[in-house]
C-alpha cells in the first residue's frame, strides 16, 4: 500500500517505520510512504488521520511505480542530464579496439552532440572463442577518450566480482540483455551510486523489467535508465530484433526512470538503425544508444550494425529535430491547457 | 531471372515470351523482363545481347520486388495518393455502427486532414457472439458518409464471395490481418483492378507478407498497400500487440508498395495509439489508418483503441509534423548530393 | 451461464427458450442449457427450481467447453472412431500427385493401422508460383484410393466457395492453419454435417482455437476435432515449427473435442517426425496425421517432412504401443479408485 | 576443422599442437582433433597423410558438437548415471524450506525412483521482494537429506562468487535459464569437475544453448547435461511456458551431452505436469527433474506447479515405462540391424 500523506505530515514517518518496519519493507518518497504487504484496516486511527490518499493497486516492484514517484526521475551525469524533457545522445564502439580507435571514435560520437561514450571493454560473446574485449585496459582507453572530448563513461559491467573494477573507469554502468535477470549482479549495482543502464532481456515483459530495476532500487541506487534493444520474436531475417516502440510510453506511463533506445542491436544491419532510432525517438525516448565504427567491415564486433561518421551524423541531426519537433509541440499545448505526462 | 534490357530493345519481350512462355511466368515491367525459373544458360545469343544487365538472386515474389520494379509504386483513388513522397491519413470507426454516426466521424477524420474513411460492415470476430457487423448496410452508410465529404472509401472484405458486393461500395479493399494467406480471397481481389490494403497476420514474416501480396500481383492487381498493425509476441499485457517499426525500412527496402501503419490495432489501448503511430511514421511509413470513436465506452467493438476527434487531431498533426520535418531534411540532403531510396 | 437441470425436469428447456430465445443464444447438451449474457437474477422462481447447478464462469465459446459439455467428443466415420479412448492413425502424402502414387500410399497407411487417408488437392502454398494441387482431380483419385483400402478421406477445404465440391469426396473437411481464422469457411462447414479437422494457427492462441471450433459448432456441426500442428516461436533453425505438446492437456481440460497431433508440420525435416509423434501421443493426443512418400526428394511438395515407408511402420507402432501403454495404466487405477478424466 | 586420425597416428596431436596450438584453439577427443578457423590447405603433408577425414563444417561450438564426439557423455555421480541409455529421475521442493522438510521429500523423491535431490537454496526470483531462499543453511538441509537416502545433490548456483561454497554441497551444479547466458558464471563452473545443469534460458535458440555450453567446456569441464524447461511464446495463459519437446531430438542429433526435461517450469501447473514428462520422455530425454511438495498450497515458491507425492508416484512409474517400451523397442530393431542412433 502506498500512503500519500497530507503536507506537512511527514513526522509521521518515524512512526509508521516503527508500526511497521520490523515485518515489511518500508520505502519513503517525498510525501509518499509504500508499506508492502499490509492493508489499510492496519493502519491505527492516527495513521489514517494523516493520509490524503491510499493507494492499494500499486505493483510489486514499487519503488520504480509512477503511484509511489509520479515524477520522471532525471539523472544528472558530470556531462550529461538524463531523462524528463531531455533528450541524450549516446555512442562509442561495439568493443574498444585500441587506444587510438576509441579516442577516434569518441571525435567523432561528440562532434554530433553525444555527451556519453559507450565501448565495451569486456564483452559478452555467444561463443567462448570470439573475441571477449581488452578488459582493463579497455576501459582505461575508454576513461581517456571520454575525457578527452568532456565526455561521459558508459561500461557494461558482467559480474559481480569485476563492479569494483568497472567503477573506477565508468560514469554509467551498463546490464546486459543477457544480464538483465542476473540478481546478484543487479544486487551489487544497487549498492553504488553509480547510474545503471539496464538493458532489456531478448524475452523480458515489462513486468520483468520493472521487477529487475527493482532489484537496483532495492539496494539503494535509484538512478536507473531503461534500454529498449529489441526482442526476439519469430523473424529475424532482415532485423536481428523486433525492436519494441511501444515499450517507451508503456514504461514511462509505469515508472518514472527515463527509457532510451538502443537502435543497433535491434536493428543489426546498418541501413535500418536510424529508422529505428528515429522511431524511438518519436515515440518518445530520453535517449539513444548508438554503436559507430570508422571501418565497420573490420571492426572487431558486430560490425554489420555499427553506423559510419557520416551515417550518424544524419541520425543525430534527425532524432534531435523530431524530439524538438514533437517536445514542442506538447510545450504548445500546455500553454492553453495544462497537462500532466500521458 | 530478371533481365534489364538495354535502351530500344523492348521488342525483344515478344520474343521471350514466345521463347520461355509456355513453360514459365514472364512478367514485364518497363525495361525488365522477370522469367520464372530460368538460368542465364538457358537464353540465346541475341536474347542475351539485349541486356544490360542479368539479375538471379531475386525473391520468388518477384513481381513485388524492387530488382523487377525499383521505382516506388503511388497508387492513385479518386481523393487520395499512396505511395512515394505522400502521406496519408486515413481514419474512421472500428465497426460502421449507423448511418448517422459513420457520418459524424467522417466530418471528423476529413477535418483533421485523413482522406480515407475507414469502417467495418463486415466485422472478422474472434467469437462467433459477438456483434457482426451491419453487412452491406453498413457498406451504404459509409459510402454516403465518405461521398458527403469527398473521402475514399477503405473497407474490408473477409471471403471470396463478398468481393463482387463489397466492390461496389469501396474504393479500396482491406484484407485483415486473419485472412493474409487466405488464398483464394487473395487471388479474387487479384482479379480487380480496386486497390488492396493487406494487413500483416499476426505471425507473418516479411517473406510471408511479400508472398502473399504476389498472390494479389499474380492475378495482375499491382495497387498494393501493406499495414503493419502489429504481430504476436510474448508480451501483451500492456499493449494488445507488438509494433514491428523495423517492418517499414525492411520492406522498403525489398517492396515497392507502400507500408501504411495501423498504431490502432497494434496498440489496443487509446493511450498508446499515438506514439506508436509517431513512430511508425518517423520509420518511413507512407500512411497511417487509425480508429476513431467519439464515445469509445459504448463503441459496439474496439472501443478501448479508438481515440476521440481531440486526440484524433493531435496525431494527425503530429505525424504529418514528422513526415514533412524527415522528409523535408531528406529533400535538402538530395540538394547537394544525389541519392536513391536507401 | 449454465443451468445443469435436475433429473426430470427437461420440460423446463421450452419454457427457457420461450423466455429467452428471442434475446439470447441458447444451447441444449443433455441436462445442460446454456443461455449467453444472463445472470441467475434473470431467473424466475420455477426456473430456478429446476436447477442442480448454475455455472457462470463458463467461456465465451461455450458450446465446445467441458462446462457445457463434459464428456468426450467421440466422431464416428465409416472407418474410423475419434476421439475418448480411441487412439486413430490419418497418414497419407502431403499433396495427391497421381492416381496411382495416392494409390501406393493408401496401401501403406492402412498396412500400418491407419484409417484415415489424408492428401491434399487443393494447397495452400506460401508462394503462388508453386505447385497449388491437382483440383477436383486429386480428389477423385484419393476418393477411390481411399475405398480401394477401406478407409476415410481427410481433404482440405480452403475456401466457402469450394466445400459443396469438397463434401462431395471426403469424409472429414481440413480446416488449414492459415485458415483458422477464416470465419466465413468456418461458417459454412459448420452449416454441414461432415467432421471437421481444424488445424491451429501459427501463432493461434488456446482461446482462438475454442472461439474459431465455436464458429462450427455455432452453425450446429458438433463433429469438431482439433489439430496442433506447431506453432512460430523464435526459433526454426532445426525445426519448421515448436511442436507445443502442452496444448494436448490443456484443450482436453477445456474442450471435449477429440485432439489430434500433425508431427509432419511441427518438425519439418523427416528425422524429429517420429519424436515429436511419440511426444503428442504421450501427452495423451487421440490420433496422429503423419505425411508419408516412398520417394520423398521427389515430392510435389514438403518432401522433407515426408516419412518413408518404414519410417512410418516405426511411428505407428511406437505410437500405438504408447498410447496402450498409458491408456491401460490409466485404466489401472480407475479399477480401485474410479476418476474423472484430468 | 576436425581431423579424424588414422588408428595407430595418435602421435600427430603433438606435432599438430606445436603447428596450430599458438593461434588456434586446439581441442583432442580420442582420434579426433579440431582446430579451430584453420582450412585443409594448412596442414602439410606429413599431417594430412595421418587423417582419415577432414570435417570442415564443424559448429562453432565444437567440443560439445557430434561431429567431435560421435558418442553420447554419460555422466556418473555417485548414486547416478546420467546419459547414453539411462533414464534418471530427479526430484525435490523448489525451495528448501526446512531441514525436517526437505527430508521429508527426499524420502519421497527417492521412493519413487529418484536418485537426484534438487533443492533450492538460493532462489532466483523475479522480485527483490520475494523469498528468497535459506542460502547456505538451505544446502546443509539439502546435503543432509540426500545423503540420508543416498541421493545426489542438485543445487543451483547464482553467481560466480558462490561457485567455491556451492560447491562444498553439491554433485551437480545448477545454472538457471536466467543465467544461461551469465557467460562470467559459465566459466567458473567450467573450471570445477562438477557435473552441471545447463537450463535453457526462456528465449534461447539451439545454437545459444549450446555456444553456453562450450563455454563450460571450454574451461575443462565436459560434464554438461541440458535442461529444456520451456520457452517463452505469445500463449502463457494456461501453461507458463511452451514446452519445446523438438529441441530433444534436436539437440540428441547435434550434441552428446544428455537432455533433461523439466516439466514443473514448462507447465506452471500441477495438471500438466505429468502429460509434458511422459512427453519429453517419448522424445528421448534422458531424465527429468520435477518439483514436488506434500502441501503445495503452502509452499514458499512455486506451489502451483508442485506435484504431490501420490502425483509424482504416478509420473514417475508412467515415465519409466514409456522409456522402457521405446528403449526396448530400439534394442529389438539393433539385434537385425545395427544402427548408430538417429
Amino acid at each position: 500500500m502506498i500512503i500519500v500523506l497530507k503536507p506537512g505530515q511527514e513526522s509521521v514517518v518515524t512512526e509508521l517505520k516503527r508500526h511497521f518496519g520490523d515485518h515489511h519493507d518500508v520505502f519513503v518518497h517525498e510525501n509518499r510512504v509504500a508499506i508492502a504487504g499490509i492493508t489499510a484496516d492496519e493502519l491505527i486511527g492516527s495513521e489514517k488521520a494523516t493520509a490524503e490518499e491510499l493507494i492499494t493497486d500499486e505493483p510489486k516492484a514499487v519503488q520504480g511505480s509512477r503511484q509511489f514517484h509520479p515524477e520522471d526521475t532525471v539523472i544528472k551525469t558530470k556531462h550529461s542530464v538524463i531523462g524528463g524533457d531531455h533528450f541524450t545522445l549516446m555512442a562509442g564502439p561495439c568493443s574498444v579496439e585500441s587506444q587510438a580507435h576509441v579516442l577516434k571514435m569518441a571525435r567523432v560520437a561528440k562532434e554530433n552532440g553525444a555527451t556519453v561514450l559507450r565501448g565495451g571493454a569486456f564483452k559478452p560473446r555467444t561463443s567462448p572463442y570470439s573475441f571477449q574485449g581488452l578488459g582493463e585496459d579497455g576501459l582505461k582507453y575508454l576513461r581517456q577518450a571520454a575525457d578527452a572530448f568532456g565526455m561521459d563513461v558508459l561500461a557494461e559491467v558482467m559480474d559481480d566480482e569485476h563492479v569494483e573494477m568497472v567503477a573506477k573507469y565508468t560514469d554509467i554502468f551498463q546490464i546486459g540483455a543477457r544480464n538483465m535477470q542476473n540478481f546478484s549482479l543487479l544486487k551489487t549495482v544497487g549498492q553504488t551510486d553509480i547510474p545503471v543502464m539496464l538493458k532489456r532481456g531478448m524475452s523480458a515483459t515489462v513486468d520483468d523489467i520493472l521487477n529487475a530495476a527493482e532489484y537496483i532500487a532495492a539496494g539503494g541506487n535509484h538512478n536507473i535508465m531503461i534500454a529498449e534493444r529489441g526482442i526476439r520474436t519469430f523473424d529475424n531475417k532482415y532485423t536481428r530484433n523486433t525492436m519494441d516502440a511501444g515499450v517507451v510510453p508503456v514504461l514511462q506511463k509505469l515508472t518514472h526512470y527515463p527509457v532510451i533506445i538502443d537502435p543497433s542491436h535491434a536493428a543489426g544491419h546498418t541501413e535500418f538503425v536510424t529508422p529505428l532510432a528515429l522511431a524511438g525517438t518519436a515515440a518518445g525516448a530520453s535517449g539513444l544508444v548508438v554503436e559507430i565504427h570508422d571501418d565497420p567491415a573490420h571492426a572487431l564486433s558486430d560490425g554489420t550494425q555499427a553506423l559510419k561518421p557520416n551515417e550518424f551524423k544524419d541520425l543525430a541531426e534527425k532524432a534531435v529535430a523530431v524530439h524538438d519537433l514533437l517536445f514542442g509541440m506538447d510545450e504548445e499545448e500546455t500553454d492553453t491547457e495544462p497537462q500532466t505526462r500521458h
